[in-house]
């Protein structure tokens, strides 16, 4: 065997160079962590902000236990916990989509938790704790995850625990394996399912009549977990969306190169459009559709069509035949039309079924176009004909479509090749489309989202030791230092009506037509769509002059005076 | 107007921080240039290597003047050129899909022809040489687009310059801005053009009878340039699979958490696997097909199929029930029986098209079906619905097909489900599918494709100054400093039948099933199919420990004994 194959058989299982180096990057701690080299856990003091919603009297009657603890009221790290517990068994888990940075978390906790406490992984996500599928979690192990990417050392999975039994199970597994808290990493609903099972677990689950204390941590790629002031973003999105934009400026730069393409390119994010505004601000394309945007200027699908084809048209007259549009996956669902086209094509539908099954495929479209209002038929008519037969195929068990299956990437290149087309003949529009999600979910780190995640974990475990319970880690001031800080979860739910029955949720945020991210943007974005001005912010960077960049977006809503982060001394 | 928004407005077009930072970045150069703050052209001397194809005979015949001047023998660097030539005219384009180091490729130019010479850059290809576009760089446009990724400073296009007209006017051209030399930055097909080109021009183009020099770089991220010994690979390569292999990395780890699908990943490269290879090389997944070992092997779709489905059991019986499988653009073609399907369809279309048109649609497939031999009716009516209809879409001007539109990934995921379903009902197969292409042509260079087309565009510009012409350039011995090298572009040539008459061509490289990447490929793979032992190369990084690694590929087919390059001392 060769130097170089002995080499190489050593990268397998997670051991390429790189692997192998960023598990050696050093961590910033909080400078209320005490050194860095060795963090101690901080007690929490609550501060002056009280967090109220507009359903704070129902949920403080569903959550008695919870707001009577904590009053809703946000803590503050405030100074070394001398009294901090030992012997406390943890359990871990994630909970939804992966997002990078949670073995960091893992790391952080470990860390706090040291010596003195156990800390249980949970296989994999909530279904893995309703199984009471738990291990203990070594030193070893920490060594080999930290800072790097993906959720693969636990797992995750999307089971909502709601059942009485599976709440029973939950229970099972605490007594089961002694456990004394659960932390759970996950999105909005996942920390909605923590705020549950805080109240749930509040007392009575062991044998002495102690609870069990749930910790929630905040993570998603999207970017909608985010709270002004006390949350400046989830951990995640800062890396999906530079691993996202370096694609991006890749592609505006072939665009540059090969002079002949419009690349529509479609982002993940069903429900909010943080991570297309981000990746718009990071690489300035000719076009960045904002769903909020579309929602609140009640744009129509023609509307944004001729848009894009009116900014097709007006480069190709200075001679440039190529462009880049970004597209957030959910936009359709925030085009007001569509939704109301879509209602009462499935009211049609479901009114008709017998006579539209009768129809030969041919007519089934003219059929149903006849059996809709005027401004309905007029806008389904326009569609191109795989939207058509989508939209008339099988609904779900609740006789709905799902929308998000429509490729609204394809759709928006064929309406705006027509649209371009009746402008002007003479305009050339070549195109490619793209969709950018799972490449963005379980990346290694960026050096934002690892030192932050490792303070969440720091954050977490510190709220455990200090006996605290339905709370969400959170660590604000990224710029200067960073703060410790304990969100009361009860104190941001509310309550919506879903699948006919009203639920407590934490509401998603949605970019803000008012924030500063959107208005710097709005400012900038006709000199961007009327030349090329686009930048190329490459591959994110863990070593060397460019690795310290805190997300664009959060930047500027955070009032931030450089893209530059900064956490510890 | 803030601090941050300030900061903001100067990134735009091309200053994000990462680029303005990799522009500092500094360059190595060959010993043989003397000192790398001011490298000096060196004069070329044959070395013992001639080069002899299959068909040098008719070559030379029909390349006299090429053939008679460099005798297809293979030149290296000599010492400095005390000789060096003053007062050139060289022109520079790009040609083909671009690759990220095209641009330091004119940067080594630039600074090798000194102040002594004029470099004019051609916008766009050979299209822009053709109609004489061609304007002076100058030190700013250098200190601008170094170690940027594209070729969006010249732009690129891929006319073939082949009528008699087109020469003509590249003649003209040279007379118009009275050009001494021009420099061709292309793959096979163009350094084949630089070829014809050369002998075209060798003499008679100015007044005085004196020729114009014509140097190949060689670029293609397709890797299928690259000749044993003289050319370890073409630019972009490294950089292109550098950028896939993180993003199929992250895919990996995703897999991992999730813990649901396999992902299907077709890689940009129509005719050659060794993208795909190199990615396998670098992340290890379950599987990763080889187009020419489908072909050397003449395996089947069906036997693709099953070896593919039988991993997915096999993997699913020790609980993996998720994994991935890369797929090489072309694999369809590499398939004996899918040529022979193709091949029998469009005989039978051309034959019965005018009975296959009053077909009604849905009897169709039968239809022709019917009119295959036993085998090919056999693999049509295994193929799903929508593949199916596909050919039997229209043909193009040739009757053929272009097989290049079939969505191999999907075919193989509907293939595989239901060969898994036969093999065994109850194991689980979710899916994902991608496309990596366009992403990986425009990225900022690696240190690797960064340093090695430097030294290219110093080497091209040296051959001009030493008053050579039809060469491609060359730099080997990549981890023991470097050696500039020229190849005789003539003696690469051989004569294939395309589109009905003679072409010369340099034939592209394969992926040969002895070569020792291969080899350790082969020897590994059953060990990543059973279990998850893949890595996750990460983002490339241009500072930091894990900066400097070359293809695991080059690596292993050079016989180096580290994945560490090394140019200059």
């Amino acid at each position: 065997m060769s130097t170089l194959t002995e080499q190489l058989l050593k990268t397998e299982a997670h051991n390429a160079l790189f692997e192998t180096e960023v598990r050696k990057l050093p961590l910033p701690t909080c400078s209320a962590f005490g050194p860095t080299s060795a963090p101690q856990p901080v007690s929490f003091a609550a501060t002056a902000q009280k967090l109220v919603t507009r359903d704070s009297a129902a949920v403080a009657e569903s959550f008695p236990n919870s707001v009577k603890a904590s009053d809703n009221i946000v803590l503050a790290a405030a100074g070394t916990n001398a009294n901090a517990a030992q012997g406390k068994r943890v359990a871990v888990l994630f909970s939804g989509g992966p997002a990078s940075g949670g073995h960091n978390v893992v790391c952080g906790l470990k860390r706090i938790l040291g010596k003195g406490n156990t800390l249980l992984g949970v296989k994999p996500g909530p279904k893995g704790l309703i199984k009471g599928n738990l291990f203990e979690i070594t030193d070893a192990d920490i060594d080999t995850i930290i800072n790097t990417g993906g959720f693969d050392f636990l797992g995750t999975d999307r089971t909502k625990i709601k059942t009485d039994e599976q709440f029973q199970q939950v229970k099972d597994t605490c007594v089961k394996h002694n456990l004394d808290a659960i932390v759970v990493i996950g999105g909005d609903d996942s920390n909605t399912n923590a705020a549950v099972l805080a109240e749930y677990l509040f007392k009575g689950v062991k044998s002495d009549g102690s609870g069990v204390q749930v910790i929630g941590v905040p993570k998603t790629i999207d970017g909608d977990l985010q709270i002004e002031g006390l949350l400046p973003i989830s951990f995640g999105f800062d890396t999906a969306t530079k691993i996202y934009s370096e694609m991006v400026g890749n592609i505006l730069q072939d665009t540059r190169s090969s002079l002949k393409y419009w690349h529509f390119i479609k982002l993940m994010g069903r429900s909010a459009s943080h991570v297309t505004l981000e990746v718009g601000l990071q690489t300035k394309p000719a076009i960045t559709l904002i769903s909020e945007e579309v929602a609140a200027q009640k744009m129509s699908l023609a509307t944004i069509v001729d848009n894009i084809a009116q900014t097709v048209v007006l480069r190709a007259k200075k001679g440039i035949t190529h462009g880049v549009v970004l597209v957030p996956e959910g936009l359709i669902e925030f085009i007001p039309e569509m939704n109301t086209l879509l209602a009462e094509l499935n009211d049609a539908l479901a009114h008709h079924a017998d006579e539209f099954a009768t129809q030969a495929e041919a007519n089934r479209a003219g059929f149903i176009q006849g059996k809709l209002s005027a401004d309905n038929a007029h806008l389904f008519a326009s569609l191109p004909a795989y939207i058509v037969k989508m939209l008339l195929a099988d609904r779900d068990s609740h006789g709905n479509l799902q929308v998000s299956l429509i490729p609204t990437e394809l759709l928006l290149i064929d309406m705006v090749r027509a649209r371009v087309k009746e402008i002007d003949a003479s305009v050339p529009f070549g195109s490619q489309n793209h969709f950018f999600g799972y490449e963005g979910r379980c990346g290694a780190p960026t050096l934002f989202d690892a030192a932050y995640t490792y303070n969440l974990g720091l954050t977490a475990g510190s709220l455990i030791l200090d006996g605290r319970t339905g709370y969400m880690a959170s660590v604000t001031d990224l710029t200067r230092g960073g703060m410790p800080k304990a969100i009361p979860l009860a104190g941001l739910l509310n309550i919506e009506r879903r699948h006919g029955k009203d639920e407590f949720v934490i509401e998603k945020a949605l970019v803000k037509m008012d924030s500063p991210a959107m208005g710097y943007f709005v400012d900038r974005r006709a000199a961007w769509a009327a030349d090329d001005l686009f930048a190329s912010p490459g591959p994110r960077q863990l070593w060397g002059p460019a690795a310290l960049q805190q997300p664009i977006s959060v930047a500027l809503n955070s009032g931030s005076d450089s893209l530059a982060f900064k956490i510890g001394a």
